[in-house]
């Protein structure tokens, strides 16, 4: 704590010379288990972005939620930011922009509070601009251009939709106790449920039960309920979603229908972001990107949740294209702070 | 503490005479919230049992389920046994049977855990008989007989079977996680995803937003998640029942669906438990009864959850009969020991 207030997390500034007078910028992606900052410079031009991107410096650090972890989030996102610009050679004198997309900002308030720690570190003439982490994943498959629908499903699942007129909407990502079941932690907890009710007769056979009952090391499904309540992390539960997808592939029925059901889930929360934004046009046919994001939209071999999702939506609104990132979201939050700035400037 | 371990807590069987030499039974219903102990004079005769039921002494004391209260637990069963002996002039001396049933207990570990911690309290020629509490809710409604079947939902929700020849099932009781969606949690967990399902647009309209949100001082659908993830007590959630049933009563579309959908679930449960069990004999016609407890299956002034479920069972299991019982448990509890008792000595 100490080496923080006392501001020597900078020390390196005075060790390490500036490369020239070049600006950059921070992308940060602040999420609830870790918190990633790259560097890049700041491009001056409007034309087509640079191919690959010119990433100077990516650094790693741990949980920068508040809802989280209260104001040692702040120590993190320093910590972060100290550690990129370390490695990039420059210093924060070069710093232009800083675009932080974080989890748990849903509030002005939550922004300001993190705008006010930023404003602490970097002068008034640095632009900060904090945003929810949905932004940052929109932007990685948008490039910076905040336009569209982003849908992620890992342990929970969102959608958030953007235009260009800066109206915004969501739907889902409210938890599992109020329904987000298209998750990878809704997803195996319908397994597991589906494996109490073939237990006690509610429900058919599945091969659910022997596959994850050996992958837990357990050997009855009573035993199930001691272990789910041992330890209520989502993430723990959420784990489990690999092997109800192999069972699905292996042709079990009981799987196949948890899978099917959340692909409805996942595509009606995409469905009620684009008809409330009107992404897709009056004709309901506007071209509009769609970003996929999450271990739970990733290409399987056969069981491909993303496709089916896509499939589904594309019956509505033909006009949705698929984007599977190639940037992760901290890059796309860089691209977002340059947009943001581009649109101060000119 | 030092109380209980000087045995002080006998100290009255030292001021107070002794009445005459008849014996008693002493009836335990111990729950996660309260535990509830009951004297009754042990009834020699097999005949039929005098109405009202002699019950001479009833005393109430906290929680005493060891998995959520460790070693407390036993100062808690001792602290209530000698409050309903001190409160009915009988002394320890006087005990012939004490049955516990109490929840938290699914294998034989846990019983002879407590027959340990009673056998200390009372000498060899004392029976004593720990079963889980689903055992006291069935004897409450069949007055000691353990045949039959018994749905509790309330917070939570199980569905429990005995056959004469000693035979046990159960269905549900796994808690949310695992899928107990007829439960009071269940439906109120329901209602608020239904709640935020309408407001971004994944379903459709309901006055449960209206009703709930005014309920919980909240002004929109959106602090739902906030007030939600506060506390994640069950009984918390679950204390919105009753709002649904208002509002299916009222003649909310989206209510009155979570609560036919709970109809089923908690008839399947009870259908699960009588099929495994044959309670219905070979025909499917066979009559048995089933004991109806909780709170959710209480009756209502229109929708009625309890007939409705009753209903539902009786399509498949025309000889179920409902009892919604009179007694308490603790003295189901005290009639199952009664007749334990009984099956020993003739």
């Amino acid at each position: 704590m100490k080496r923080y207030r006392n501001r020597e997390i900078w020390d390196f500034e005075h060790g390490v010379p500036v490369i020239g007078n070049k600006e950059v910028i921070l992308g940060l992606d602040g999420g609830t288990t870790t918190t990633i900052c790259v560097c890049m410079p700041f491009l001056n031009a409007s034309g087509p972005l640079p191919e690959p991107l010119p990433v100077l410096a990516r650094a790693i650090a741990g949980c920068s939620n508040h809802n989280s972890v209260g104001a040692a989030a702040r120590d993190t996102l320093e910590q972060v930011m100290a550690d990129a610009l370390s490695q990039s050679g420059y210093s924060r004198s070069s710093v232009r922009a800083v675009c932080l997309a974080v989890s748990g900002v849903n509030h002005p308030t939550d922004q300001q509070r993190i705008v006010n720690w930023l404003r602490e570190i970097f002068p008034a003439y640095v632009r900060l601009y904090v945003q929810n982490d949905a932004m940052g994943a929109l932007a990685s498959g948008t490039l910076g251009k905040l336009h569209g629908c982003v849908l992620i499903a890992g342990t929970g699942t969102i959608a958030y939709g953007f235009t260009d007129d800066g109206r915004e909407a969501r739907a889902a990502g409210a938890g599992p106790v109020l329904g987000d079941w298209g998750s990878g932690y809704g997803i195996a907890a319908q397994a597991l449920t589906a494996i109490i009710r073939a237990h006690d007769g509610r429900g058919p056979n599945t091969n659910l039960t022997s596959s994850i009952l050996k992958y837990l090391n357990l050997s009855s499904a009573d035993e199930l309920i001691g272990w789910t309540y041992a330890d209520p992390s989502w993430a723990r539960i959420a784990a489990l979603f690999p092997l109800v997808v192999s069972c699905a592939e292996a042709g079990d029925k009981v799987a196949d229908k948890i899978l099917l059901d959340s692909v409805k889930e996942l595509a009606l929360s995409v469905k009620a972001v684009v008809q409330r934004l009107g992404l897709c046009g009056k004709d309901g046919k506007d071209p509009f990107p769609l970003v996929m994001v999450g271990g739970v939209l990733k290409a399987k071999k056969e069981w491909d949740l993303g496709k089916e999702v896509i499939n589904c939506i594309s019956k509505d609104y033909p006009g949705a294209y698929p984007i599977w990132p190639k940037e992760e979201p901290a890059v796309g939050a860089a691209l977002l702070g340059w947009n943001f700035l581009l649109k101060e400037l000119y």
